[in-house]
């Protein structure tokens, strides 16, 4: 990885014969060098330039950065400077921030780090917060949240690199439509009302000063566009991370949230669609269920022949709970070892004594009470099941949908990117088991991670992505999920295990039913 | 004159078909009625957009300005609102700043002001003032001085037509590189020194705030560009208004000054040279000149029975001194007469009891102590009349020198446009009679008034001058006058009147010797 942000140049100093002045001496040997019409200058820096020109004999590093197409000046120091000029990535999520900071010279990785979003003690979620903006100065105090916030952790990670927040030049922050909102100040009213319209669709760059960040005091930030209240910047970075939009072979990028968002497309054309998938796979939706940390079931498997469970938590520690991928690999066992049958039901003459009745509703035993964290039965319920089988139907019949739309199949996909902590600790044979994901070799499964930091990252990382972000927005279709008949006999086909038609999931073989 | 910073837009408003953000909506629409293909909004501005859009029901006002190919949506009102928005032309001088208030949706002129620049009683010429700036604070000081001295006529001439600063959304400032450098802060020092550089050529589009201007918060600046420390933006501003560079006939621009400044060109190309012509033309360098002003001779006739004097002054009060039109007039006099000899000496036998020694030195007087508002005799001396040779033998070379570059004589012109005060008093014929002016049909002779300021007004006037600013000053080629052997034979000859080479001048007939 190469970057255009630093340039060491040596100019021709002035004499009688060029008597051009110094901006554009120094100006115009930059366009020649980033083969650009035209740099510009803050008048802040123009102030300083004959100075600093005269200072190190025209020998100079200059930082920059480019926005649509146009390269600013940053900063001009003696060309041996050896100081760190950074770049801050930024994913903005909803309940947790990323910072990932950048070497702009090299593109290298420098340091990481997270917080919880501060807004989450305003507001849990998107909804609550939009209604606080409401309230008097309620939109000032959400911005300042999480602007203070942002600040801070951006003087403890520059801290831990010894160096300062001034020597941050550049921020790329993606994040949801009502988060960018947010974070930029705007009213995100009319995002909740019908006809759901934002205020800005592609805010590009702006002056970090402009939004209180306490970086440079010429640092730019790039804010990644939206398509809208439903589909935002955190997604569009996702797309830009993949690179589905510059292969040939058609390819798709899920990332599984409470909503599902989906993107389809090749170096042609882009897909996109957001459905309601998720519930049954995420933290406080499954009674045991949680998001993934310490202590948390992420992998399940099954001795055949005595139907225990063989566990294991993320940091080996004792089990608390369990994720989204300890759902999907302990439902997978289940149906594999006919614990459950097709529709999801637990079948208590193969659970035998794992089954408990509780107020009424059948539980499987997962963990006895003398092995977990809690010193409680960690169970799950056929109520808990049955919600993951819409879940899990409903991620199907969105894939089906979105595929068909174009004419092709989900068994046709060359690549298959799964976003987020989900793609990370998913195990794709237990979704493919489920009838979740369609039935492709495992080798296109592609986990991606913080995909939304990776293409904030990206931009940092080199120049050419700045143009591709806007052409990825531009190129995007939005398929409306209109929940018709057609969608309904799809998701009631696919509410069975792993589907009704199992050709379709040709590797999902029944060990045993006793 | 129809401008377009001023669109009154009706939107679609947004529909579930149509989830385009406000600002995009908006934006959009502005682009294809613009025919460009992107408008910029600040955020601030942004910010407000949902409640204005709604408010207003998607009808509405925009006030726009245009810097660099980049349209800038600078305000949002009401369709119906009447209230005026303004431009503010600025000619920046060294001695006089002159202000004049546009009406942005129109391009008419609505009032204008002029002040003496305060910078004045801190250097009173340009050299003074860049040695000050090296003092501590000088700069500032100098800067500071010239912003609110702007700020305060700003404020006048604003409640002169009853309105507020704020309603003033784009300024065109014009002046020498000099004040320009001042007025912007930027450091004038190498500006003299050699090789003479300043700190920038083409300053393009600021904010208002980022200048200190107290006019409306998002309001744009544009700067004229120079081409060194000797051509400034005044000079870019007078050719702009001039037009001589999209005519095709060659034409000429002349502005004299302390320097005589002069252009030569037509659509396809432009030459500029400066040399010093002008001391014996200004005031304070004759001993009874003075600039144009109440009580002032500008014109002077000659009774050819009598040889009494028919003097004209400014407002027609008692004669307190003589400007430059009216020293050129009266040496055309003298000499057509036979009063001077071609030599400029004045011939004491013709001027009978006019002639005085003072000093030893032969003096003419032009108005007697009896008739003047003095008291004292006006004269012109010897000496006087010496410097006014060598200025408009200098003067002449010049035009031969720039129009002999280019192979042609200054006798070819098509177009003689004469800049400033000096070019609204001079009587051409006289300047013609002395040899100082091409023999050219007087219809060729016009007058351009304040240029600086008539080409600052264009482009608050229409957008289409913008580009063409830059063309301008990409386009010109400057012409080093090197005193050499060729030059001052070209002076020599000059130096008489009308000059050595009497066919260059058919319509100057001597009307009698006595």
């Amino acid at each position: 990885m190469s970057t255009h942000w630093i340039q060491t140049v040596s100019l021709v100093p002035p004499s009688l014969k060029d008597n051009t002045a110094d901006t554009e001496r120094l100006l115009h040997a930059l366009s020649l060098r980033l083969n650009t019409d035209a740099v510009h200058i803050d008048l802040d820096l123009m102030r300083r330039l004959p100075e600093l020109l005269r200072q190190y004999g025209y020998r100079i590093r200059c930082i920059l950065w480019k926005s649509h197409r146009q390269w600013h000046l940053l900063e001009v120091t003696a060309a041996e400077e050896t100081r760190t000029a950074a770049g801050l990535a930024v994913d903005l999520g909803t309940t947790r921030v990323v910072l990932r900071l950048i070497d702009l010279a090299s593109g290298r990785i420098l340091a990481e780090s997270a917080f919880d979003n501060p807004q989450d003690s305003i507001g849990p979620d998107i909804l609550a917060r939009i209604h606080f903006t409401e309230k008097e100065n309620g939109l000032k105090k959400l911005n300042e949240s999480i602007i203070s916030a942002l600040n801070n952790a951006i003087e403890k990670l520059c801290a831990s690199e010894r160096f300062k927040p001034e020597q941050i030049y550049a921020l790329a922050v993606a994040g949801n439509t009502t988060m960018t909102h947010l974070f930029m100040g705007l009213d995100p009213k009319w995002i909740i009302r019908e006809p759901y319209i934002p205020v800005v669709n592609s805010p590009g760059t702006l002056k970090a000063g402009s939004l209180g960040l306490k970086v440079h005091p010429r640092a730019r930030v790039l804010i990644f566009p939206n398509i809208g209240s439903y589909f935002g910047g955190d997604l569009i970075a996702g797309i830009l991370y993949s690179g589905i939009y510059q292969n040939d072979p058609t390819g798709i990028l899920v990332d599984v949230g409470t909503n599902a968002e989906v993107v389809l497309g090749n170096e042609n054309w882009l897909i996109a669609c957001a459905g309601a998938a998720g519930p049954a796979l995420e933290g406080g939706v499954t009674r045991m269920g949680m998001t993934a940390g310490p202590g948390v079931i992420d992998q399940i498997g099954v001795d055949l022949n005595t139907l225990d469970f063989n566990i294991h938590t993320i940091e080996d520690l004792p089990p608390k709970g369990i994720c989204g991928s300890g759902v999907i690999d302990l439902a997978a066992q289940l149906f594999l070892t006919g614990m459950i049958d097709i529709r999801g039901k637990l079948v208590p003459k193969v659970c035998g004594p794992k089954i408990k009745e509780i107020d009424g509703l059948l539980h499987l035993v997962v963990v006895p009470a003398e092995h977990s964290a809690t010193g409680s039965d960690l169970t799950i319920s056929q109520a808990d099941l049955d919600s993951l089988i819409r879940s899990k139907a409903a991620m199907y019949t969105i894939l089906e949908t979105i595929t068909a739309s174009v004419g092709i199949a989900p068994q046709d996909l060359e690549s298959f990117y799964v976003a987020g902590t989900f793609g990370s600790f998913i195990n794709p044979q237990s979704a493919i088991t489920i009838g979740m994901l369609p039935d492709l070799p495992l080798d296109r499964y592609k986990p991606l991670g913080n995909s939304s930091l990776g293409g904030a990252a990206l931009v940092l990382q080199s120049e050419k992505y700045h143009d591709e972000i806007d052409q990825i927005r531009d190129r995007i279709t939005y398929l409306e999920l209109n929940v018709n008949q057609d969608f309904m006999n799809r998701f009631s086909a696919a509410k069975f295990l792993p589907h009704t038609n199992t050709k379709l999931f040709p590797s999902v073989k029944i060990v045993q039913k006793r």
